[in-house]
Parts: structure tokens; sequence; C-alpha cells
């Protein structure tokens, strides 16, 4: 079989839910422009779907509709299979049966690639094919490829970013309309940014599946979800935004990957106080957005929509692009991915989130009692933590509660959590004391 | 020879000025790196200098520092020729010779790409060479890839951005120190922003190169600057700084390549009216910014250090490991630039700058007297201009001098430009109107 002057790519697509029904209709509305920068078109063989009932609208037709994702995976006439079913299962099993038959990959599949990433790449390798991913993270913007070959001659430094839509559009709407919570996140669902099930997105736990992803190729570490400190926006309240505002700070969900010291690495995903002329604090939405240091490019921020069908088709679409052209020169691996993942490069541990020092935002529910705030300093003190600034909330209406919010000096975490025990056991103190870090 | 499994790159660098040195700093400093994820280290055979007087620092051993191009072009052992001298001529010339002799070519020449580029390309693709030059538009940012690669499945209906760090920091630091034009350009050149000749930078020169290649690329119509309808910053006075302000707009180096009706490109650079709450609005100092907007994508906005010697180099760098990638599975032209350029997509005109169709800020200096504004507003409705909203400032102390300011609702540019000739004869007006587009 000729490698080159192919006179089509043949893909076989799993899954026909949104994303696969965005590619067909990029395939179908750029053709044109594909075909021409590619110099062969793009031909969809099969689209498998899960569910035989539901029924199907007409982008495709029946005799390329199949309910049996073999029928993709033994065609010998199918150079690229691409995986938008989701989940890990069926879809990891599927994909190392693709590889294994020889066929090149193309997912979007984010759970997946931050759990199984490594050991996929590495079988790829071994098989001689490609598995590109572009669009497991932030749907359209091409962060992946910015950190896989635009920076392939750095080395990053810092990365933090906002990286789950769905949080960032309820904090934001929290922080413009003065909303709760509750609110914010019914009006999400209502808008179509937030599942019915929405704790992979509030809960974090979205953010650390990107970041795990993110982290592998900036820093060739090897990570896995659980390696990173992950922190829902749920705790969030309406008036911490308010209290935020006075001291010049928006709260964000920020995922953060940085190069601690003693080779370690600062991961993390939780809300933070960020100061309103911090690149992460003016987007909005939606949106989500990347901030880069690399040691020789400096900074550098990229933003866009995380997800929607069409911009995670894009970047689907880009990938099997890139992976046709590296079939028709009869190449593959041609950047091996790997190279990035520690094989020559220095493992790097986790730095323990108590090791983190930040400087820290506490509202301290209390009774406005004399000498309250010298017991709050006091627990603060005992334990390392200083003030740096305090104000005191109005009394609520016919009580004597009233809160305490202030920022600390830079403390260490764990010295931060041991003061909140402190603070949480005086009388004077009405529940837990609520905590955000500051990202500076 | 075996084109894979190369023990090293070797390449030659043309030029041993700034960014010449920053790509020696870079493969000195991340050489590791660089080496673990190309998978061979790059070996620098030679740097050509142009000056024998100038003394050499330590980076250059003198068995590798040369004089004579020849020495690079000629030899055989080496693989990609970088080229970083700057300037049309002799640059031309030796790449167009490197190509004949089948060398590989990275390049930061901006002017050469913007002026020849397409020429250049089509050469390469016939001597079946790779010819990249990331480094030629906004320095370290990777826009050409992202066009290139990235968004190679998608169809870009809007391009416009800040790419002259010089211009931005002038009009920077105008608005935040309220300083004038001269002033602020005086500072530039102190902190090294900005030349001794300024003229390419603040006449809108550079800009204007620069999005002839991004036009190209995100469009596949063939241009060359002076296709860009091209206005420099210097008529700004920080008198418009706070005009803009009380609207709520603050004043941009912007340069624009978006689809027009009939298949025109509207292509300018110019200093322009954008919100405060416009995406380009917040880029501050010397950095850079590009806003895309994909057909499929949606809205994508990259900023960074659109200058310096190591995010050039790095660029540089990253583009030399792509080559290199290319070399060692033995392919070259794997993304044939030139099916961007409209050899199959259809070939765009130029819109007249006349057609334009946008609001505009008019500053008109007059003589304080009753009935001005209506000669004012009875000229500009001659040529079909009507005004949204105006503001009368103080009279200059001592005189009956004003200035009436006011916004355009939107007209053709044309027109204003007829309302202006009108305006400019009144014997109320003291002085040619100072006239902005505003930047929707």
């Amino acid at each position: 079989m000729s490698v080159t002057n192919r006179s089509e790519i043949r893909v076989g697509i799993l899954g026909a839910g949104t994303v696969g029904h965005g590619i067909l209709n990029l395939l179908r509305d750029n053709a044109k422009t594909v075909e021409a920068r590619l110099g062969a078109p793009i031909h969809v063989r099969r689209v498998v779907a899960r569910d035989r009932a539901k029924s199907r609208d007409s982008m495709i037709p029946a005799e390329r509709l199949s309910f049996d994702p073999a029928e993709v995976i033994a065609d010998p006439e199918i150079d690229i299979v691409v995986e938008v079913m989701g989940g890990l299962e069926p879809a990891h099993t599927l994909i190392r049966q693709a590889i294994e038959a020889g066929k090149h990959v193309v997912t979007a599949n984010k759970a997946l690639i931050a759990e199984h990433g490594d050991a996929l790449i590495e079988l790829a390798e071994k098989k001689g094919v490609d598995l590109y991913f572009e669009a497991a993270v932030a749907g359209g913007i091409p962060i992946l490829r910015v950190l896989r070959e635009a920076l392939a001659s750095d080395r990053v430094v810092s990365l933090s970013g906002i990286v789950n839509g769905t949080s960032n559009y309820i904090l934001s709407r929290m922080q413009s309309g003065n909303v709760e919570f509750a609110d914010a996140l019914r009006e999400a669902q209502e808008k179509g940014y937030a599942e019915a099930d929405p704790t992979l997105d509030v809960g974090g736990g979205d953010a650390a599946q990107k970041l795990t992803i993110l982290a592998t190729l900036a820093y060739g570490a090897r990570l896995v979800p659980k390696d990173v400190h992950t922190v829902g926006i749920d705790a969030v309240g309406a008036v911490d935004m308010r209290f935020a505002d006075r001291f010049g700070y928006v709260i964000k969900p920020i995922a953060v990957a940085k190069r601690a010291h003693a080779g370690q690495l600062d991961l993390r995903v939780h809300p933070a106080l960020v100061a309103k002329t911090h690149p992460l604090a003016t987007v909005n939405g939606a949106l989500n957005v990347i901030y880069l240091e690399g040691a020789m490019l400096g900074p550098c921020i990229i933003s866009g929509l995380g997800a929607g069908a069409l911009p995670t088709a894009m970047s689907v679409v880009s990938d099997i692009m890139d992976v046709a052209r590296n079939l028709m020169v009869g190449a593959h691996s041609r950047v091996p991915v790997r190279a990035y993942q520690g094989t020559s490069l220095e493992v790097q541990p986790v730095q323990p989130i108590g090791e983190l020092r930040a400087r820290h935002y506490l509202r301290v529910p209390v009774r406005d009692l004399p000498g309250v705030l010298a017991q709050v300093a006091g627990a603060l003190g005992k334990h390392g933590v200083s003030i740096e600034q305090m104000v005191q909330d109005q009394k609520l209406p016919g009580t004597d509660a009233t809160s305490i919010v202030l920022l600390t000096h830079e403390a260490k975490d764990a010295e931060v959590r041991s003061a909140l025990e402190e603070l949480t056991k005086l009388e004077t103190v009405l529940e837990r004391p609520r905590v955000l870090r500051i990202e500076e």
C-alpha cells in the first residue's frame, strides 16, 4: 500500500453525539478548504452510534451508520479512528484495539487521556501509529499543539488558567448578578452550560483531568488526576464575591501547574481570589483561558471557547489533518510525545499541598463582642499566620452575628489549616471560617 | 545519505546580532530539553557575522565565526540555514541561493516574507525544501503555527490585533501618563522599545508587513504590504486620549484583516478607538495581541511579547525543530503553505478604503461662536454623516477657541473624508479636524 498521493483519507467515527455531529457538519461546510489544504478529501466511511433506538438525523446516511465498533476497527480501508464517545469504557478498550490493529487515533476523550494517556501513547509509539488528542483539553483552544510544537524549544516555568467553562460561568454570574451559587448553577443548567449532574464541573474534577494532560506535556511529568489537589467552587458565597471586590479582587475557578522549589510541581484546582488586574480576572462567562510562562518566551495568554460541538469538532478535524499529513508523507510519531514525558527528562514529584505558600482570604462568622478580633488574631498568630488587612461586616439585623473578613500575609497552607481548626473551636466563632487562596 | 536516525541536526546561522545571540543562548541553556524532545542535538556549525570590526563575545568560538555567507550556503554538511540578518538584501539573495542549494530555511525576516514570501514559498516547494518563518510575526507568539495547523480545518472570518509593541507602548503611555506623543516616543526610545529611527514602527509600516503575512495565511490571499491601508499613530494627541476615555474608549494601534462583502478583504493598520470592554483594550505596554474568529472555532485571543531576542529565538528554534522532524522522517513540505494561498481557494481583492463603513471620532477645533455647532452638523449631514453624540471642550484660556468632539453614526469612509474637506473650509473651523475610526 503506497502511503503517498492518497486519493482520500478514510475515517471511522466512534460516537454519534454532539461532537460526532459537529465533525460531520464541519466536514460538509469546510469540505473545499480541508481538501485544498490537505491535498486529499476526508471521507467518513462509517459512524458508530451507541443507541439503536434513538432516531438519527439526515447527517448520517443509513449505509454508513453502524452500531458495532468492530465495523470500524476491523475495516482495513479505514486509516484513522476518531473516538468521540466519551467516558472510560468502552472507549478505552476500543482505542487500544484500534491501535493494536494499526489504526491512527484521534480522540476528544479528556477523562481517558488524563487517566491512561501515558500507557496509550506508549502503545501507539510501539505500534508505529499516531495518537492525537487536542480536543481533550479546552475545546477549540489549540493549547496542546502550542505546548508540543510552538514551545518545543522552551521550558515552561508556569502554567495557570481557567479550564472549566461551567465553573467560570457560575462564578461570573455570582459576581455580576450578585446571586448565590445555587441560583447561578440553575441558570447555567437552563442555558445548557451545565449538565444535569454538575459534580464533575463544579467539583473541580473536570479541570483536574485537563490540568493533568496540560502538566504532562508542559513539564514532562507522569501524572494522573488524583495528583491534583482539587477543591470545588460550591463553597464560594455571593458574600465572598462582595468582600473580594472590596479588596480589589475577583474570585475565579483556577487551575495551576507551576514549578515549585526542589524540582517539585505545584498542581491544584480551586477557586481563588485574583487581582482585578490579573490576566485571568477579565475572562468571564463560559470562556477558557490559559496563561503560560516560558523560560524564553516569557508570558503568553490564550483564550477562547473551551467547549461546544463546533470548536471541539474543529480541533478533532485539525488533528485528523495532522495525522493525515503524516500518513501522506509516510511518517508517523513525528512529534514523539513520550520524549516530553520523563523518559529523558527528570521525573518531578508533586508538592504536598501543605507546603504551598500563599496569601489567604478568611471570612470568620463571629459574635460581635469586645475582644473578638484579638481572639481571632491570636489564634492565627499562634500558627504563624499574620493579618495583612481586615474589615468587619455589618451585624445581621436583630442579632449580634457579624463576620470578620481578612487577608493574611503569605503563610504555609498547613499553618492556615491549623489556625482554622483553632478558630473553629473558639466560642465567639459561630461557624467554620471560609478560606480561599489568593493567586498572585 | 540516510535521512533517519541523524546523529545531529547541523545548522548555519546568517546574522550575529541580537536574535542570533538569542538563538545561541537558547541552544546552550535548553540543550538537554531540545535534544530529548527532538531525539538529536542541534549543532551550530557556523555563524556568519556582517561586521568584521565589531568585537564578538565568547558565545561564538573563533573556528565557527565567519564573514562569508557562502561558507554556510555551500557547506554540504549544513541541513538548515537560519537567516536572522533582517532587511531585504542581501537576505533575499542568500535565502534564494540556500533554497536553490537544497537547504531548508528558517527565517525571522518579516519585511522579506511580507514582500517576497509567495515567490520564496513557491521556490521552496519546487526544490522540495521547507521554509519556516514563525518568528517573522509577533516574536514568540505562535500565531502562524496556529493559523497553519490548529485552524487547518477552519475558515478565518476575522482577524485583528495589536502587532506593533512600540506603538502600543507609546499609546499606552500617552493614556496612563497623560503625556504627548513626542514625550512617550522619547521614553520608548530610552527604554529600548523604539529604534533611533522610529518611522517603520510609529508610521504603521511594520504592522502592515506583519498583517500581510497573517492575512496571507488566514485567507489564502496573495498580498503585499502596499495592499494594506496604513496610518501611523503620530497624529493622535493626548487630548484625544482624554476624550476617548470620556466616551468609554481607549485608543489602540490596531491591524485588521476581515472578510468584507463581495469576497473582498478589509485590510488596514491605523490607530482606532476601541471600547474599554473590547478584548484589545486591556493589552497594554509592549505586548502584542491577536484576536481571531474562526467559522467553527468562534473567538480566540492570543497575546504575549511580540519582540525581544529570547522570544524571537524561541520561535526560530521551534521552527528549526519542526524542520528537523521533517528531515528525520524524510518528509518535506509536510504542510504545503501554497495550498493556503489561492491555488485552489478563491483570490480575494482588497476592499477600497473609501468603501469601509465605520463609526468615527471627530475633534473639530472651532471658534466658540453662536451657530458653530449647526454649521458643523450641517457640513457633516450634507455628506450623509450623522452625529451620535457630541461634547464641547472648555475654551482655551484667554481665547474663543474650543473644540467640538463628536462620535458619528456608521458612515462610509469616503463620505467622512468629503465631510472633512467641507468642514476644513468653514471660517469658524480653526484647524483641520482630527479623525479616528472606531473599531467595534
